[in-house]
């Protein structure tokens, strides 16, 4: 493992951590339920417990999802387990993320072969960390200093093991010595940005505050200079898939002539999918927004919707962020046609 | 009092209510700090409880303010108290609402003519409905049936005695029996849409749901037909100051051409403003972002920003809603010489 980059405030000062890795014969996460109350570090041994730990949230994130699929199938072959079987147990895992699926597999084939377990399930790490790092570095030169960034959800080290996407960037513009304001828009429901996002933020000691999300044009009438998020997926044609509200983001910052930017891996992209209308969109419960912490705060006879993501169009994108440099929506064509 | 129109379930059926009124000696009022969970009507029989039901938002809304302040001057006059003091007391309850100094001078002037202190207190309320009664019978000729509308934070019937101003239209249309759906937007932090906008759609029987604020670009996108929502102040040249998200909503329904009305008394057009850069924003307790129901659920080190308001500029309104009929925002200076 190649170093951690997620510092996290302790009663003795900081220390850095990622959002999953491995130490001492264990699988080791932050437990990403108690964020942002608490940090607790959980471990485990045995990739079962890896397995209940990816289905019950223990960690989230598609990328922190792969590395902790990785490390479960390491455990799996230093317990001499089944790789068979324990590839099954954690695929049952969670049904959607592509990552859990991929990293699964990379690691059963590089076992097969006869990697050593922790080198093969350091370097799956590595490798997302790698990816996340360079993001960083391309997406830092697009900060200055005196800056003031909005960014939307949780696109940070806890989702992608270290370093994180949209946080990527920041967090290295920071640690650069540059200066510079970010507002983290809540996320309702779920919010991840004040719950995230702030949190990894005030961890680093970058300036911040949280914002409802109904304040972005209040805030960016007032002078903001970049909007960074992440992405779920993005199609051919530069439309992408984000958590719920992105997309209003986008429309204001184009309202005021403010770059918004998309910081994504390439394999985010998928090049199967035209644009944006062939992204089936989650429909999650309405309890997310009538209910805090089990408390219904809404009235009994009222239903609420929830998309979980919307979609937002290429047009409205001034570029993305990637390992690979920065491209717009236009360039993706040529990316498409080197990979 | 000239009857009532905010409709409340009860285990009993449906009971007509207002937020505010005059009944049996006693002034009434709906316990507002309990909504949504239950109704509980509360009464009081000398002015300075009247005063601290103000003071302590019991009711709340700037012409629901002013109408409980009447009834107060009028409780006073019942029981003989000194008028002069009792104005004072009444005043002292909220420093901004311009309704309720309003409200008492208006009282304190008939009372010293020798006015019927019911009457008199009744007739305040009955004009404030009136208002709404009229911006109700012209905004509901924008709704057609099958239409999807959308409204953000509340301008009910709680805020204004009976009616409302955003929400008069749809009542009265739905009442006239056209039939629609309403996506009510939760507008944090204090949820006024959740927990007051859909509470007063619920006990009419409106189709609605509760939206998270960001996912208004999402079913804008889908079709929605109409936003209409209330105004805190508008200037002469027809910018508005409305609860914060109101801006955001305003760009995106430009963004995807969907017509956009602000229904108001002419009592909230303020000419002495010639824009929007006049109106000073309050700006609230971070607390109201970071905890919920006294419970914190921000990060501990991170602080939240929290301006109540944002100004909407006139290019992105489609026309006010009045009692007057319906100006576009370059009406406003015909009404203005009018006036």
């Amino acid at each position: 493992m190649r170093g951690s980059n997620l510092k996290v405030r302790t009663e003795d000062g900081t220390q850095d951590l990622r959002a999953v890795w491995f130490d001492n014969g264990k699988a080791m996460m932050i437990d990403q339920r108690e964020l942002p109350h608490r940090v607790k570090v959980v471990s485990f041994d045995d990739h079962k417990d890896v397995a209940e730990a990816i289905r019950n949230m223990t960690t989230r994130g598609a990328p922190s999802i792969g590395a902790a699929a990785a490390y479960g199938m390491c455990l799996a072959s230093l317990s001499g387990a089944d790789l068979d079987r324990a590839s099954k147990d954690i695929k049952a895992a969670r049904p959607t993320a592509n990552d859990l699926f991929f990293a699964v597999d990379h690691m059963y084939t590089l076992l097969t072969k006869g990697s050593d377990p922790v080198t093969a399930a350091d370097g799956y790490a590595d490798m997302i960390v790698d990816k996340c790092t360079k993001i960083g570095e391309y997406g830092s030169r697009l900060i200055k200093d005196g800056m003031k960034i909005m960014t939307h959800c949780n696109a940070g080290a806890l989702a992608t093991v270290d370093v994180g996407t949209a946080l990527a960037p920041i967090r290295k513009a920071w640690a650069d010595g540059k200066r510079f304001f970010v507002y983290a828009s809540e996320t309702r429901p779920r919010l991840q940005g004040m719950q995230l996002t702030a949190w990894e933020l005030y961890q680093e000691g970058i300036d911040h505050a949280v914002i409802p999300d109904g304040a972005s044009a209040y805030y960016m009438e007032k002078g903001v200079d970049l909007i960074i998020t992440g992405a779920d997926r993005i199609t051919a044609n530069g439309d992408f898939a984000n958590k719920i509200g992105t997309f209003d983001k986008a429309i204001a910052a184009k309202h005021f002539g403010i770059p918004f930017y998309v910081a994504a891996p390439i394999s985010t992209f998928d090049f199967d999918m035209k644009g944006g209308k062939d992204i089936e969109i989650e429909q999650r419960s309405g309890k997310e927004v009538t209910e805090i912490g089990g408390m219904r705060i809404a009235p009994e006879g009222s239903p609420a919707l929830n998309p979980a993501f919307d979609v937002t169009p290429a047009e409205l994108v001034t570029a993305f962020v990637t390992e690979k440099g920065i491209l717009n929506p236009k360039d993706i064509r040529r990316v498409m046609a080197d990979e």
